[in-house]
Formats: structure tokens, C-alpha cells, sequence
């Protein structure tokens, strides 16, 4: 017995879902798409992986019985309010992050999650993808003693449109929102007592138009002294940037990017390795279907997701709190955001 | 529609083919197993891959009328045998190397092939690999001008069963096998002319006692007058051994072995990378799921398969003239082997 | 003729340079040591390498008319009354970082190298140093385009003595000095305008009743809207680790650590580098020598040291801004210490 | 008391000797070269390391007295004699490599060796190497537990002048005798039972008219089964190719190039490296050091150099039996070269 999936949103990341469900995952098939604006030939890749049903109104979705699971796969803005319809109609929902740009309506998600007691995650894949499990392994079995420094770099190899850039929150919202979650996640959710956000549109000057910039550095006070620091840019000449490092007393790890393959060229120009995978596409492939695996398999088995409600609001929190120190120039406090 | 597969044998390889069909390739589905000897719980094994029938004799495979393609997975002292009989019960083969021990038997199924018009391939799953076929690709974009010298290390983690042994047809016709296709895959076929082995059992003396011996280098020598080195141990410390170097006159190539992260450790001990993926199994899943789709679109679109039954001949032949030059310790010219 | 030096402090630092300039470099020799309180047995070690004079009161050095240039390698506090003294008594002087605790007695001290027209160098050394000039050379070949974001990461093998901390002007004066020197370095003097700095006592809560820190991480923000993080810490568990990297608009460099040798064990605990080289000693054996033979061949030469008093300004004014950003947990504006 | 040295043959090696020794060995200085083709423009260059005498007759060096010790840096063919006649002249002995192209000369050297008791040794520089000691110094710990395959890759950046081709006696006895000597050098002296050698002249058609090849592959059997296998080729597009990998029971081990920086590249073209420090001069500029050091010390204190004749002789015998074998296609019995 399968779980039915119904996608609100039929652009790449819900293309990104139904692919890694209907081609990898056993325990579900995504068979109902609603978007407004699919047109036959992105209905067509769909029908390939075999959906079946198209609406143009989400509510048909809802209304329909055989469907288990809701993903929310359509721009931020409505996150939060798909969200809460969803559940109250009485499906799962698995919700692309962040759930909302504000504090509040998260908060109003986890009581609404909490009262139909329905399963709700949140799409922080980087927590499945096996370069951060393998760091995660270390320090879960105490490899690295004491976090002193953890450093994340995050690159991606391009600019999006502009379109994009102004729906998205911004750098932090949307792009450095995975590093939060990172943060949190491979320290087993420090507590994080103070924000210093910094950048600028270096890359494109039209970006600081939009209100956002393309190159970012924030520095994370945790409670117990230890900081981490994250560095964003949304170009670079090499590809997908992923990377994280932790120094720790008893060792200092660390995840390089991962290749199509392990061909070295040694000729006049020096000795070449291949550049990483080009974006999170590539990157995260694998990442996505175990993402969707362990949801489905913590609902049949009764389980909490391996992301949380709690996780989505943790990295918005943050997000905030990076926003603020940005436009104010100053070290923000998290006790600002949380009165 | 897709094709349907049987297969003879139902061990480790046959599985793996099975599931690399089943759960990974659209254009095929196995749906019956033939092995005299497969018992209750790996029946069960191919069973969750929606293989409906088991048979204890491979004739009832050859006799269903619905199977359009036979993989032969059974013993190497079978395919020959198999591959005539599926061939003139007008299916299709795919036949695990090497196709026979001797190489009259292999002229002799490529007989069959030519007569019965159908689709016959070798099982060399490495030339469907992702590393190998970055090399492939560089040298068919002639990065690296002509080859000079190419050098093949490939390693077990560890010896397999002495019974397994036994029949295995020896190291070069077992292990090497592999690396004598790869040769002439990466060198697109150059001729070679001489062989020279050498090799003896270090990791285990009783090997030597079934007449085979676990760590053996071998050279051969091209017409060209360039050369290929390759290293075989059946031991390793450290997990499978699979790389390849290439010195050309523009650049030199090579490839590393496969991790399962890209996870760096920095401690006392050291700098700490992971070991390689463990082996074949791990190493070539990918490549075992490309072998196949290209199979079936071969047959699909009436195209010569990857590797022919010549590929088999030739990679058999090199195994042939290896043994004989082991065993009378002289180098060994082709031209003997071929009158 | 070589010009004759002589070394203010006996400690190692001072029989570092005195082994680099008597063993390796043709333009000079040390010839004296003054330090009150240099045992026999250290007198020894200076002897070994060709030093004649030992004297307890440092204004010997001064008068001694032989004597071409004054090396001071004596405790912070003193750099900057016996650089005044130095270059009074007509001495050259090649002066250990920093030059002053404080920011006015630097400018002093700039004021009479200007008037006695003497050379004037500041130590630090790791703008000789191999990996640091080859990323130098790619910056200023415009291998990268523009730099975007620039990552120092700085970290000692293990604590110094407490007595050592006492006197070191703190972590940013001692430590990252060096850092905030490369950081100017490598992007040629951009204008800093504001420093963010945090950090703890985490590797030992003894150092923050020192009143100072063994962790810490720093943010640069440049005027051009490009950033610099600078990342310390005083303890590692597998050596000295000095790397940069740099992200630029058309290309990304980065330089690793230093080895003795190039050895991969692979083994069953996994693929295995050396550590890097031990600490700075080790690290920066011929930078040390390269500092020297530059300020030689510099006043033989009649032109500017590599590293000028103005470059020693930069660095602690840096140093000072983060020291003021730690305690008051806010970012420091430069214009603050400059009016 | 420093030893006095003369040198036999102005030219490049004789160069490096001199460089080496009146730089940076205390124990010893180059006080006098013989060389009857010196310019003086290469005078100069001696002169300005130190040597003060120069003559076009060797004997001069013999016949005086203040001479400690030979360096027998002169073509081949010479050495010999000059060997012989440097012993019997009451001389030390540093015999460049290799000491003659024939064996039974050599045992006569190892007589006059014996019957003068002077100190001889042969320049065997690359086990004075940092990167080779670390393996050596791996399997003295015996990390690696029993060897079961070495492999030598070693290659040169560019051909040398036809001139020098034609008196270096071929690539086994003037290049592969690097490798022959390390291969015994990295076992403890394995004992070879037999040789297989192949070869062409790829790089350059013109050198098979000189009698010799340009890329060679040799296979060692030792009598315990193991083997070694050693590459050469005399030309690269990435400049000096030194690596050395063995597999053993416990680890397998390997050295990589030497580079002169860490500094890696990401751009558009790849993650790219430096390539090999050019050539033998730069990769093994400390080990020519090493080694000079060493002979002098063996001297002062009465032991063995650690390069012994026997060593020399053994590495020729290798390149003998080389030589056959490439000559007469046929794996050569060492025993065949020493009834």
C-alpha cells in the first residue's frame, strides 16, 4: 500500500519530488500535480513519471480523498498558508522550506501540526546527502571531542533571476537558510546567542536594487562560546560550492565536493581535477529520495521526521536575526527576535 | 513494452543483474529465474524484485515463449554451452565473462550469433563505469595525444573461496579478465602482439595448490611499441583496488578510486580520507544498471551492443597467452595462440 | 662586505633569524647578542653559529660602531623604545612584530625612521613564505578577477606558556597579527572599514582569567563592500595550520599546509597524509631566510623593505579595532581609532 | 677540519656537487676542479662557490696532497678508471652512477676499495631523498607487514641531447638505475632472480637509431614471488615524474610528486594543481645535500656510506640483465649474468 502524493507546485523542485518519488521510493507515487500555469509539455514530463491527475487549484487537492501527503512545492509566499490548509484537511505535509518568512505564522503551522496531529516536515535535504551524514557520523561518535569552529561554505554557480531574487526573502532566507539548518544540525542544535551578518552585491549591482545582495559572511555566537561561520556567494567560476569544516579538540573534520569522477589530467597546464557537480540538481539527487524516504517511512512507522516544524522555525530564526544585523550593522542578539 | 528477461544462475551475479533491471531500468523486467540449487529465502530475495518464476532447469526458460532475452549467470563452464542452446531458442544473450575458457568454443558461439541474428554482449560492466569513461572520454578527445604507457592496478579486498577458486578458470580468466578488456577498451583496440605474466601466491599459500596464484603483474606489448602494465593482488588492506594510468604525449590520465563521501579527518593520526568503496558490488552498481539499458537499446534501435562477442574473444585470448607464459615463464607472442 | 648585525634578545626568535642569516644568507652576519639574561649554554648555541659578542645591556649593541643593524627580538613592550634608540644611534633595524602595543608610539616610531633616513622592516615573515607568494603571484597575474571573499585560517599546535600570554598583548596582537598583515597583503592594502570580532577561552578557561582568548574568528569588511574572515585558534590535534583561500570573481585559489613528505599510507583505518609541518619553525624555516636577504638587499639596494612601518601600522590598528569589537561585542568602525 | 675535495668533470653534476657541499655542508669544501674543457665563463661560476684551483689535467688533483677526497663526475666511460686511480692516489672515493658499464670492472674497483681501505661510494642520491625515506622509514616500522608488489614510475620532462644519449650506455644503465637501486634499496635488498624488460623509442624515432629507447617498462621477480615493476619514460608534458607505490600484506604506500607550492586553482578549467618541480636538479636539490653529508660523516666516524660498491653493482647488474632481455625479447635469469 502506497502513500498517494499530490504537489502543489509543478515547477523544478516539485519536478525535483515527483522524479526521486516515482522513480526511487517504494513507500509512495506522486499522482496529482496542482498549478495554474503547467503547460502541456511540463504536464507531459509529469505524465512520464506517471502522474496522472493535473489541477489548476490547489483545493482540488486537497478535497481529494485518495491523497495522503501534501508537498508544498510553490512559492514561499504561500507556504504558509498551504500548509495550514492542508492539514486541516487531513493530510501530511511536506513543506519546501522555509514554511514562512515570519516568525509568527511558523509558530501558527506547529500549533495547527500539533491539534490534527498530522505528520509535517520540512525540505532541509542537506540533512540526507551523505557528505554531511559522514560528518555527522564523526561527531555523533565523538571523533572530534568538543566543536570549537565550524566554517560552512556555500557557493552557488550562478546568479538566478531576477525574478526569482525578489520572491525568494533574500540571501538569507533563501540560500543561506540551508547553512542555518546545517549549523544546527551538526551541532545537535546548539544554542545560538547572537547573529553578525555582513555582504554586499558584488557580483551583479542590480541585486542590491532588489533590497538582497550576491556575497555573504555570517558569524554565529553559540551559548557555549564556540562560533560558526558561514560564507555564501551566488556565483563562482568552478560550480556548486559545498563544503563544511569543523575544528574540534580531538580532531578537526571536513567534507570536500563531490565529482562526476576521479579523472586527473597531468599535462603543461598543471594537474586537473574535475570540477564539482554543477548545483544542487546534480549535488543532491540522492539527497532528495532518501529526504522523502525517511518521511515516509517515519509516518508508517509512527515516527517524528528527521526535520521538523521546530527545525524550519530554528533556521528562519536565524535568517532573521541575519537580516537585521546586515541592515543595522550590528551583532543582534537572538533574545530581539524571541521576547 | 518491455523486455523480458530470465536468467540462468541465481547467485550473487544474478541478483545483481535483477535488481539492477528491476529497480533501476525502464526498458527490461526479469521475471524468471532458473537455478537447480536456489532455495526458499533467496527465491524470496528475487521475489521482492517482482520475479514471478523460479524453474530448477534453465530449458524452461529457453522454451517460454515470453522471454525475449537469457542472461547467463551460471558457472563460466556453462556459457558456452547456454549461450548456443539460448541462441538457437532465438533469444538474446547476455553472457557473464568470460564466455568459455577455451577460445574455440567463443569462435564457435559467435557462429551461433552470426547465424541466429540475435543480440549477444558480454558482462565487462567496467567499460559502463563512470571513472573509466572519463578516461575514455579524454582519449577519444585526444587530450592526451598517443598512448605510450597505460597501467591498470586492480585489487580485491579479499580472497574468495577456495571452491570458487577451484573453477574460476585462474586469475587472468577470473580477474584480469577484466583489466585485459579494459586495456583494449581504453586503447580502442591497438594489437597486441606479446604477453608477458609472472605472478606467484603470497597471500595464501594453498593457493598454489589449486594451481593459482593471488598477486600477478602482466605486460603487454603493442605493435605500436607502446606498452600496458597491469597489477592484480586478490588482497588488500584498504578495499578495492580499481585504477588506471595513462602516459600519452600531450597528458597523462588517471583515476582514483571511489569513496563513499568525500569525508577528511584531521587528528593525530594524520589526514585520514576514506578507504574505497568496498567492492565490486559497491563500486560498479551504477555501471551494472548502464550495462544493461545499453543492451536493451541496442537491441531497441538495432544497434551492435557495447561490447561484442570479438570483445569477449579477444580479453580471453590475453588470459590464454598470460597463463602460458606464467606457467613456462617466457614471453608469450600472440601469433602463437592464432595459427 | 657584509653588513654586521647584531640582535637585541636571545630568545628564539632571535636565534632564529641568527641561524637563518649565518647559515644561509651572503649579505650579513650576526656578530653580537645582547640580553641580560642569555645562560652559557645558549651563549653555546650562538657561538656554534659564528657569533663573537655577548652583552648584557643592549646600549653596547648600540654603541658599538661595527654593528650595521639592530635585529629587536627582546618582549613586545620593549620594540618601540629600542627601535627609537636603535635608528638614533644610526642602526638600521629589523623590528619583530608588533612594533608597539600602541598605535601613537608606532607613529613615533615611523617619525624618526623618517628622519634618521634609516631602513625600517617589521617581521613578518609569511610574506617570504612559498605558498603565501604563489597565491600572490596568481593575484597579481589577475588569475582571479576580482576577490570577493577572502578566508585565513590560522591555528597553533598547542598553547603557549601562561607567562607567554601574559605578556603578548592578547590574541589579536600575538596571533592574528600575522593574519590581519596577510589579509592586507594579498588584496594590496584594501581599505578595512569596520572589524567584527567574537571568540573564548575554549581550549582553556585559565587563558580568559589572562583576560584572553584561545578561540577566536574575525570579519573584515573592506570598503569595496569584499569581506575577510579570520579564523584562530591556539590548539589543534594535528599541527600547524595556515591556509587561505580566496574567491574571486574568475577564479577561486587556495593553499594547503606543508608536509615533510608526500606519503599516502592506505590501510585498514583508511587513506592516510602526513600532518602538516609542525609549527611555525618548521613552516616557515625559509621565509625566515627570505625576510632576512630582503631587507639586506633592500638597503644595499637603496630601496623599501617589502614590509614597511606603515605595514606594521596596518596590522595592529586592525588588531586594536578587534580587540575593541570583542570586549564591547559590537562592530568597531576604523574611523573610531583613527581621528 | 674541514675534508678538502676535488672534483673530476666541470659540468652539471660536478656543478651541483660543489653547490651542494661549499653551501651547505659544514664537513667538507670543494677546493679545486679538473676539467680540460672548463671555460671561464663556468670557472667563474666555481670560483664563486669557493674552488679556488682549476686544472685540465685530473692527475694535478691526485698528486695533491691537501686533497681529502675524489668526486668522480666525468663522463661514464672514465669512471673506472679514475676510480681506480683515485684510490691507489690515497683518495677517497665519490663515484657518480653508474661506476662502469661493465661488471667485472666494477668488482675490480671493489678490490682496489678493499686492498686501499679508503672510503668509496656512489651517487646513488635519491635514497638520500625525503619522500623515498618516508617509505623507507614506513617499511623499517613495518607498517606494511610482508611486500608483495612495488612499483617505480619514473619520468623524465624532456630528452636529452642526442651527444648525451650516445655515451650514457642506454636508459637502463644512465635512468632505470635510479629505480634498479631503489627497488633493492626500498626491499633490504631483495634478491632479483629475474628480468623481463620492453621498450620503444615513441617519443623520438631517432633515438632507435642511437641504439636505445625512450619508454621502457622492466618487471623484477624477487625469489620470495614478489615483484617490482618500473616505468620510465624520458618525456612528459607535466615536467619530473618520481612516485613510488607499494603493496603490502598490512599497507600499501605510495609518495607523490614534489610541488613548489600547495596552491590549488578552481576556475572554469578544472581544480588545478601544480605540477612536479621541473626536474632532478630542483626535486632533489636537499637529497644531493643528504648525501654529500653523509659520505663525509661515514668518513669522520669510521662507518660504511650508506651507498656502498656492492650497491653500485648490484643496480648495474639489473640494467645488464635489462638490456638483454629488451635485446632478445626473453625473460633473463640474473644467474645467467654471474657464473
Amino acid at each position: 500500500m502506497k502513500f498517494k502524493v499530490g504537489i502543489i507546485g509543478g515547477g523544478r523542485i516539485g519536478y525535483v519530488h515527483t522524479h526521486a518519488i516515482n522513480k526511487f521510493v517504494d513507500q509512495a507515487k506522486v499522482i496529482a500535480i496542482a498549478d495554474a500555469y503547467l503547460d502541456s509539455q511540463n504536464q507531459e514530463k509529469f505524465r512520464k513519471l506517471g502522474v496522472k491527475s493535473f489541477y489548476s487549484d490547489y483545493n482540488q487537492l486537497l478535497l481529494d480523498p485518495e491523497i495522503d501527503i501534501i508537498y508544498i512545492c510553490s512559492p514561499t509566499d504561500t507556504h504558509y498558508l498551504y500548509s495550514i490548509q492542508a492539514l486541516k484537511a487531513n493530510k501530511h505535509v511536506f513543506c519546501e522550506k522555509p514554511v514562512a518568512f515570519d516568525l509568527e505564522k511558523i509558530l501558527e503551522v506547529k500549533k495547527v501540526v500539533k491539534e490534527t496531529k498530522k505528520y509535517f516536515t520540512v525540505g532541509h535535504n542537506r540533512r540526507f546527502d551523505h557528505n554531511f551524514l559522514a560528518l555527522k557520523d564523526q561527531i555523533e561518535k565523538n571523533t572530534i571531542g568538543e566543536i570549537l569552529q565550524l566554517r560552512i561554505t556555500s557557493r552557488d554557480p550562478g546568479l538566478p533571476p531576477y525574478e526569482y531574487i525578489k520572491k525568494s526573502g533574500g540571501i538569507f532566507l533563501d540560500m543561506m537558510i540551508h547553512d542555518f539548518d546545517m549549523a544546527l544540525f551538526l551541532t545537535n542544535n546548539k544554542v545560538v546567542e547572537s547573529v553578525y551578518a555582513t555582504g554586499s552585491a558584488l557580483i551583479d549591482k542590480k541585486i542590491s536594487e532588489l533590497d538582497d545582495i550576491d556575497t555573504a559572511v555570517v558569524v554565529l555566537n553559540f551559548k557555549d562560546g564556540s562560533m560558526a561561520t558561514i560564507e555564501n556567494c551566488r556565483q563562482t567560476s568552478y560550480g556548486y560550492d559545498q563544503r563544511v569544516e569543523i575544528h574540534g579538540t580531538k580532531a578537526s573534520i571536513k567534507i570536500e565536493n563531490d565529482t562526476n569522477s576521479t579523472l586527473i589530467i597531468s599535462s603543461d597546464h598543471g594537474i586537473i581535477k574535475e570540477k564539482p557537480l554543477y548545483f544542487f540538481l546534480e549535488r543532491y539527487q540522492n539527497a532528495y529520495i532518501q529526504e522523502n524516504k525517511d518521511f515516509f517511512e517515519a509516518i508508517s512507522s509512527n515516527k517524528e521526521p528527521k526535520v521538523t516544524i521546530d527545525d524550519g522555525y530554528k533556521a528562519v530564526l536565524l535568517a532573521k536575526a541575519a537580516k537585521i544585523s546586515l541592515k543595522e550593522k550590528r551583532l543582534v542578539k537572538i533574545s530581539e527576535l524571541e521576547e
